[in-house]
């Protein structure tokens, strides 16, 4: 506990803070394979689908685990042993991905532009003119490592322009930023129960174009990653293969019911843009400089540079927000020193210019000018 | 909701009924980096190496995901490219093993009993003395198939006294069903925290020789599921390497202390054995044939024959059931048709002399003879 005297709030990438009707929800034990949780794992699912417009190509997988067991399951299953892949790097997500396919022994190559550049839709489009051994690209929607969005929808334009096929990492993204599967060609979408859509943690799922994944029996490496599988089981029995993580499912289900109350994607982008602006234009004014410009700067989660003043030691102004009930997060950032403030989760204006207010105290606590503080 | 006008009673293989204080346990957001998730994650891995008197050989890696996703990260972390494996079955969880070891294309022999017979340790000595390649025995302590209890110690020391290496699935048996690492060699040992632990569903664990662990790099086939590198990163920050389901960790602690203050192993067994002990007797006592002689039984799920009577039809039976607050479970045996009821959860004398009283009310509501009901 906190001198706050509550939970803190979690302003990071995830786990973050979730709705008391969300928690709440998982204070019921569900049999996995009763009529009533299959029920509900199928809205959950069916609404999924909706939120990307999908309801005509695509359909949701679920999977237990980390949005990484997700990304890794969506690599494997639609990457087959004889593909290769061209993988957009601007942060640790990209390169992680490229550590997956080490580990599958899948092919590739990358793209890698700095961690504040979104990649350039023509030079992707160079890269596959350039190399016809490229069957699919794959790309992070908004690089958490940064905060940066990267244009999906001009990567998905030229990568079907070329008859390649698109893998999205959308984890940081999905739920508060839009899709539209009808005007954005995709195979393969991973995201997460735990960030925008504001669910805890536990549960990933990948939209699959349904045509695609009918194909792709056999390519995964992995029995527990095997989305045809998992696919393959709940279509016939609307059943999950292994026990999944129902708790986690039934807090899904409130946390997208809460999602719809607020107005879908577009009510939560509001929600989100305004928290962004919020603790942007506030940090700003206090002598913080964000890595991003506004126009690449992603409503999920910013990056600021570390302040050159040497009284600003990270550890200590961490510890002193989160002892008045405020967690942040460490930069990423491999070439510039950096931390970083999320701005998803169950939290609105009250909450960021509260977390404005500790940044004042602590500035104070820890004698940093506020002029100096700019690097 | 049912007649009985509460949440149903889960006589299962899990998901399983847990206490009120487990689920009330994730009333709350942790964040995954953060001191005080670090501290409760630490307490929860010593405690499940104390289980198995493990402190001075073995760790505790955990794993976000099912059983299943547990089992898989084992075989591919610790029997490697080059080894070979000797796969026990008598059930539709060593099928799975076979399963697992042909998606990682590790080579393997099977030693199948029927589904009522455990394995024989002369036999398994006697294959290991015929194949020199085997490197590793993969077995499962308590089949969930059938709810027979194999002969862990005795294929112990066998494989030990052969100089290979033992792989063990004690998924429906850990901390009911006692192992003790000083005695019983093993390598590695996997397990959930929805099962006997009572735990929510959503993480599982295997407990690692420590000096193989370390050899075991560069062995997994799957960056997500890779053991070793998971307890790298445990080691060097305290951290998962990616999201654990905090929510599910803060309800497997409290489930871990009621586990302790029961008596730990011990307790939980007489409570179980109590169960299945009022199960069983109750079941013979209306004419239902449990599959396995008693000596067989492992006190956690018992497997039932179905009735010859026509008038039983299971649906019907388990539709009855479950208005009336109780769960069952469909059979798995391949060779005879069969139900099953659990004994493990959050779940006393009280609720199986309910369930029993529940079968009476159903027998009669189907027109079932008790005397007819004997196969």
């Amino acid at each position: 506990m906190n001198s706050a005297n509550r939970d803190p709030y979690l302003l990071t990438p995830g786990p973050l803070t979730t709705s008391a009707e969300t928690k709440a929800a998982m204070l019921r034990d569900w049999g996995s394979r009763d009529a009533a949780f299959i029920a509900m794992n199928r809205r959950v699912l069916d609404r999924l689908v909706e939120l990307a417009d999908g309801q005509s190509s695509h359909v949701a997988v679920p999977l237990q685990g980390s949005g990484t067991f997700a990304v890794e399951a969506m690599v494997a299953t639609f990457l087959p042993d004889d593909g290769k892949a061209l993988i957009l790097i601007n942060g640790a997500y990209g390169h992680r991905i490229a550590t997956i396919c080490d580990y599958l022994g899948r092919a590739y190559s990358t793209y890698e532009t700095d961690e504040d550049v979104p990649p350039n839709p023509t030079i992707v489009a160079a890269r596959l003119a350039d190399d016809p051994a490229i069957t699919h690209v794959i790309v992070v929607q908004c690089e958490t490592t940064s905060g940066i969005l990267n244009p999906i929808e001009d990567i998905a334009a030229v990568t079907a322009a070329a008859g390649r096929r698109l893998l999205i990492d959308a984890m940081s993204a999905f739920g508060a930023l839009p899709i539209d599967a009808r005007e954005t060609p995709f195979d393969a979408l991973a995201a997460s129960a735990n960030k925008c859509l504001e669910g805890v943690p536990g549960i990933g799922f990948v939209l699959c174009r349904a045509d695609v994944l009918s194909e792709c029996a056999g390519n995964s490496h992995s029995l527990s990653l095997d989305l045809a599988d998992q696919w393959a089981a709940l279509e016939k029995t609307g059943q999950w293969r292994f026990t999944p993580p129902t708790h986690v499912v039934a807090a899904f289900e409130q946390a997208l019911l809460e999602h719809e109350a607020e107005g879908g994607v577009a009510g939560r982008y509001a929600r989100y843009r305004e928290n962004c602006d919020i603790l942007v234009s506030g940090m700003r004014a206090r002598g913080f400089t964000p890595l991003l410009d506004d126009t690449l700067q992603a409503p999920t989660i910013v990056t600021f540079r570390m302040p050159e003043d040497r009284k600003f030691v990270f550890t200590e102004f961490y510890d002193k927000l989160q002892d008045k009930g405020y967690v942040i997060y460490p930069g990423k950032l491999t070439k510039v020193d950096s931390f970083r403030i999320g701005c998803i989760g169950h939290l609105g204006a009250l909450e960021m210019n509260g977390a404005l207010k500790a940044v004042d105290q602590t500035l104070v606590e820890m004698g940093v000018q506020f002029e100096k503080v700019a690097s």
